[in-house]
């Protein structure tokens, strides 16, 4: 039987256990994990379901009891597992985090147990390649081009493929120096810029790994000239304690050639800081699927990253119109009544 | 055999289960939630109780395991269930609400679903005369009146009842949009404020739904002259965040036509809002019972509010000296111990 | 964009919140309710999607944060949510129900707090009409005849709906003597008897509300010959005490006139017993779709029944390998190893 | 204003902080406990309130936040906190016992650290003497006599003010070897058996302690000739292992000479066994003063040990309705429902 | 002071992090995992600790957090972390295994997450080599064998070391048909078995793995023949179901040839099965060094491995006294109290 | 091989069970305590080793459960058990403390129930005396002083044989007035001061308790002058609430006639300040040991007393890694990273 499948955004990436010790408990104490799903890719797209569009996930998880777990959370946030493929091998596993947060001045920590996971095994050939014709725009991280030879292989094809297919790309550079050296990054991901539509980069980033120059507005500009990238977005987190945040973000339309700007988001009381990265990508890809329109992409997205943070998880759990209220309150900055009844 | 009861308030109102998820966690997500009992007017007597008075509630609850539970919290909190009903019907019920606290920018949420509970069948002929003469003062919240047809018909004829055998009323206007319009709240209050002796009423709901006019001062004057009400108390909740609030409040003594207020409780590092005017309610009815003194009133009152603001749950879980001990505290501007040892 | 949608069984039924004390603690007693979704039709397809089939549920929800909890539950279930309705009227409220285990010899209790819930006021006109066209099997219980006139009504229209569209018809009579009479029950499910091709029916129920009488083959054979029923499933519980049950059950296959039955599963060690009658309902179901074979409808069905026993919720958390698994080693009499490694 | 109270039961003795580890967890292991009331007598009157009862407790409670956790418990119970004393001294404590639920072939263990508690220093002259008129009945257990020389003394003089009201005395010897020698206990509790006039009673203890021979009828009749008890009860529990009891028990009435007896609870599936013994007594005070019948005391009495058994914590948590549906289920050997709804 | 540190018992072996949902939750599903610390040699030492012995273990942890959580369990066991050597490599790791508990039919799950951990790149270098004049009887199991080619090499050559340091080897055999096939395993394990003084093995793996042929008492008399073995336990568990388990062993000494064996531990009642083996071999080993005693080292083994059957967690959590205890009652046939007090 | 022994800090003091409601909740509420170990010179001794340095106690547990899980934390900190002392008396008895920690403007409250613990029965002959040779430094607060006269008797006792051997010895002065009265407490104390190398005393203390006059730097350089002390650190915790704390200490070395300081830590978000000075203890004592530098010593204080308040619990669990960050993330003002990855 033939079935087609639409989805707004479909993303690829490894999708992690996360294990963190409830409240400001340590690693290293106490006898409970928190268990939850997370992973930069996974954490875009289903913050767009959660706003009321389609998303799919494309991923490789262990064919096992706790592969299933995962593939129960994907389908809990609204992301489809239909592209979800199986690691039966001896050796599969999932990747893990241990996450614990932080209390001035102590910082919150990660560690990373994700070396050899049933991710890193995956190969172009195992993704049913419907899915390339089955999205509007498909999304990958930086994390996913410094995982293992193969899976890097993978994106740059399944890029090229997307791109056959009209399909729109966005990119989260998402530089981790513990995964990747500046000198491998810059070559590997300048090489795809040709192929991205929406770029999502940092200041920092820019100027150091990607060796960029000039003010942030010219850096922004510049990717659009040199690669061809329509949507530029950088976001700004400034950090006054692991608890208190503020979130500014900055959005650069090249066809119009105009930046985009609000007020930051400040005092945010930060009760995980987590996803509020992804987050932010997922609000400004909603805001241009279902607006077509920076500013409507700015605020969700910053509002978006903001309500991230104040909730535990990778995973934004809102909804649209939740988030519409949270830029309205924004803009009228708190004459708002205090509570949602 | 004969029994004299007495109590020095007597409540009137639904006891309703509040369901609410651990810690900053959301409705939406989670595998648990916290049960307690809540409600305005019991929020208002236990915490009378636990200052040290008698107290007892008038309410109905369906006769079965969940009327259990709230029977028990009832007694938990040291208030009597005596004038308690017990609904038996195929469609007993109890009201229920759930609560999310917030995180600057996500507000806290609250979500009813009590229509058609117990309390809402509630008939005047269910309830014990005896109570009539048992307690000193009466409290109920303009809540009760908007419930039910039912509810408000006994409320106002326990108005009259209790009037009659010279026992003092308290009323707690508490308007909420959601439970009825403007011009049927202020037609059905405005009805028993000749009946009234003690009035809690904020400024904006004097303002909007009253629609008195004129200075703060000259609102509350104008209830004491116009309806003869003896004692009126104004508070205000200024929220900076949902995690930062400051308490203040005024109380008008119409004997003595002057004004008590004191300096306001600033950053109080708000735990669960929930309750925190019925504890200012409770505060006040103390002092006036126990001490007959406008000014007591006010800083029990003040106290109250601000601690109930630090503890989880509807109801303040606090003690005399506690109170006591905070109100000094308030006054010397926090040059105590930093602890109680 | 024309969407084609395909699903091997949809169900119809209300979904409720069920809170559940921990361990043996009482629903009178505690501070924690574990929350979880449950609903009979629910659990029947959500069993069914576990086994890896595709199945869908009409529902109404209430458009507010607890609705979304339990639609984020269907989901995580593998259940498709394409065809939840949600209520946005102002007394819109999710049905509940309590439950409390037992420990011989206190039984387990449960307490239901559905009247008036959203989706009791679900009407046909509602439904989106491509579901007709987009199932294979259909499946509904006896409660859902129950709960109110609109949705009795709805029922009766969507079973006419799905047989015009050659969609198999499944009902689980499940009598429950607390939502209706024997007399209006034995009315209503007989009249739609002609329109099903699959039914369940327990021996005591088909005695005492259908009044039927003879053995129980008769019994079976008898729906077939009167109302030209295909596959009847009668079950057998034995409750030796609240946590160790036998489970029995007998397929009769119409077509062949022949009875299919196994060793019954005795010794279960109950965790849960909510759900275990329709994850039997799953279980054939899924035999008849995957094998149609009623000797693997039995299988399955037993296998599923027990297992949702030794599991807390209402749901059946399982997969296909290990009911498979589950079916080996109850015919090799665990002979087996005695854990999954 | 004069005030008349009016108990059916009044208990003494004192009222432990107990604290355990969850589920199978040990108390040398594990990051948290359960905190908990206990007390044999707390245990009894709450028993009888539960029943529906009105009940007080005399005993002794530290001024400060643990003790009044413990007041708060009392209440919840519905046991009257009226007559409960404050220790205000520098060295008050709470007594408290950790205990630990064990599993075949590991036993319960219950570590004592009662030492010095504010209980042990009470005096006949903090008490209100007005409890000497406000109750039916007083109870008491060995316990109270075994704890401290000044709380023995006020037992004994308590029993005689009771006596001079007209109040029924009810004793269980409840032995403790590690509170006191044989001889001692032998001597005191045999010198106010002629005040008794409910027996509550052991065959071993009445064989060892007591020196009683014969055969339990013997020995239960030679209680009624020897002191002029009135009603004596005698219990017997088999340990078939930590999680499976077998609960017995013999009442015999002076007056009628006669012996009741009922087919034992088997096979009950101990949750808790903390607490049977003390509900076995609530049930049959409860009995005795409802019905005034030794056949309905032995029924409520076995049906509140067994069920208390199923309960996590020292006291039962059950009411009238649920007790009474034991009584008969357990004359009916099973045929019932298996589950309340 | 000069002070002489001197370890009874050293073990070699990976520690992992166990995590398993609470009580009768799964893997796939919940929000929570109890993290703990497991594996077959440290719970053969610590086991050994609690009784009253000095114990060590040789492992390789990584350089983490999640190490450092490791780290503080095996001294929280008593046992010392002299020995631990740390990973500080970029692809450090912890072995994990996932534990879901079960009940008739559902059998218990792991899942095991182990390869590539930092365990097995351990090599024989990295040891400290004063370890191996030490300890009077240096344990491992035939898991450590099957983990990598280095560690095999390790454990190869510490035996080397240890014999010639007159240390006494200890030997599990513990095959995991899922890390190694039969043949390489029986290739490894003979090749040492000159070395072992003290073997564990069970009979089916006699038989299937090593081939042995004849009566239980041959195969393990061929052991002591054949190899020089000088004490040969074996042990036997029937599993009636996941939480009903019967555990039985019997002990060789070559010195006397003779066998010992007590009745069975009947109706064991399993709360967690994991360690239970490694709670014999520490029993085991702990009466042969305190008592050089067959018969004691066959009841402390028997009985270690009953109790830690009840309690969760890999380690056993008892000490000297409670296993005395059990050893006694188990002999008396239960006559005794049924708690300890 | 011999291995010689010896410690470089060896702690006397009592060791108390911890018991806290969890998060915000009251001590007089909920139903879950928290557990844990605590005591002044365990917390100091745990937090030395923590760092890296090997670390003894002297105190003394009641032989029974509950003393076990308390031997069983002092062995997880890493903190020797070499030298505790059990005591198997009728009356033993563990000291307890209740914590609840506050929120402006509730205070945090302690509630203790120290009185009688088998710590207070300890006599000198009891300590084994190896100990006054195996260690470079012995360290006592005054809380050891006050608790009984036999404690008080063993502690000058030890400080003199300590003194023979070599040992340097460090003294909190840690003044409780609701252990001892001022005149008392003076008296003990300086009796003492002669024999002291490092004192850790308040600003406050020293100017009410111990009467020293003159600016603070004045009375830090007269200790050393009046009583040859080498080494005083005076710390200063500035509480803008209970969750917001400032820490700032001075060190004065008088070999050198210097004082050392820094800048305090601000806005320290305290999760739970129990054990901060304790930390502060540990960290200069380490920085002493370690470095023999005062100024790294106040740099190891300060950080383990700011990262000590941000964790739950009263003992530090931390290591010397993340301390040496926290001190260097201190000096350069937070322009680090904001997460360690």
């Amino acid at each position: 039987m033939a079935r087609k499948k639409e989805f707004d955004v479909v993303g690829f990436g490894e999708v992690m256990l996360r294990l963190s010790p409830p409240n400001k408990e340590r690693i290293s104490q106490g006898e409970v994990f928190e268990k939850r799903a997370g992973g930069s890719e996974l954490n875009v797209v289903s913050g767009i379901s959660s706003l009321g569009l389609r998303t799919g996930i494309v991923t490789k998880l262990p064919d096992n009891e706790i592969g299933k777990f995962i593939k129960n959370k994907i389908r809990f946030y609204g992301v489809s597992d239909d592209y979800v493929i199986y690691d039966r091998s001896p050796h599969k596993r999932l990747g893990i985090y241990y996450f614990e947060s932080g209390a001035h001045p102590r910082k919150p920590t990660v560690v990373y147990d994700r070396f050899g996971s049933s991710f890193t095994t995956l190969t172009i050939d195992e993704i049913d390649p419907s899915v390339y014709s089955s999205t509007r725009i498909f999304h990958v991280s930086g994390i996913s081009l410094a995982l293992s030879d193969n899976v890097r292989q993978a994106v740059i094809q399944m890029i090229k493929k997307f791109k056959q297919n009209g399909v729109i790309v966005s990119l989260d550079v998402n530089y981790r120096a513990s995964l990747w050296d500046e000198t491998t990054a810059r070559d590997v991901i300048t090489s795809i810029f040709h192929d991205v539509d929406i770029l999502f980069v940092s200041e920092e980033t820019s100027r150091r790994m990607l060796q960029r120059t000039g003010t942030l507005e010219e850096i922004m500009r510049g990717f659009a000239k040199d690669f061809g990238i329509k949507v530029i977005a950088a976001t700004e987190r400034k950090v006054i304690s692991p608890t208190r945040h503020t979130w500014d973000s900055r959005v650069y339309s090249a066809q119009e050639d105009r930046f985009y700007q609000e007020s930051p988001y400040e005092e945010i009381e930060v009760v995980d800081r987590i996803g509020s990265g992804d987050a932010y990508v997922a609000g400004v890809l909603f805001g241009i699927i279902k607006y077509n329109c920076p500013q409507k992409a700015l605020e969700f997205g910053n509002a978006m990253a903001a309500v991230k943070n104040t909730v535990p998880g990778d995973l934004p759990a809102c909804d649209f119109d939740e988030i519409e209220q949270v830029v309205k309150s924004h803009k009228k900055d708190g004459s708002e009544s205090e509570m949602n009844r």
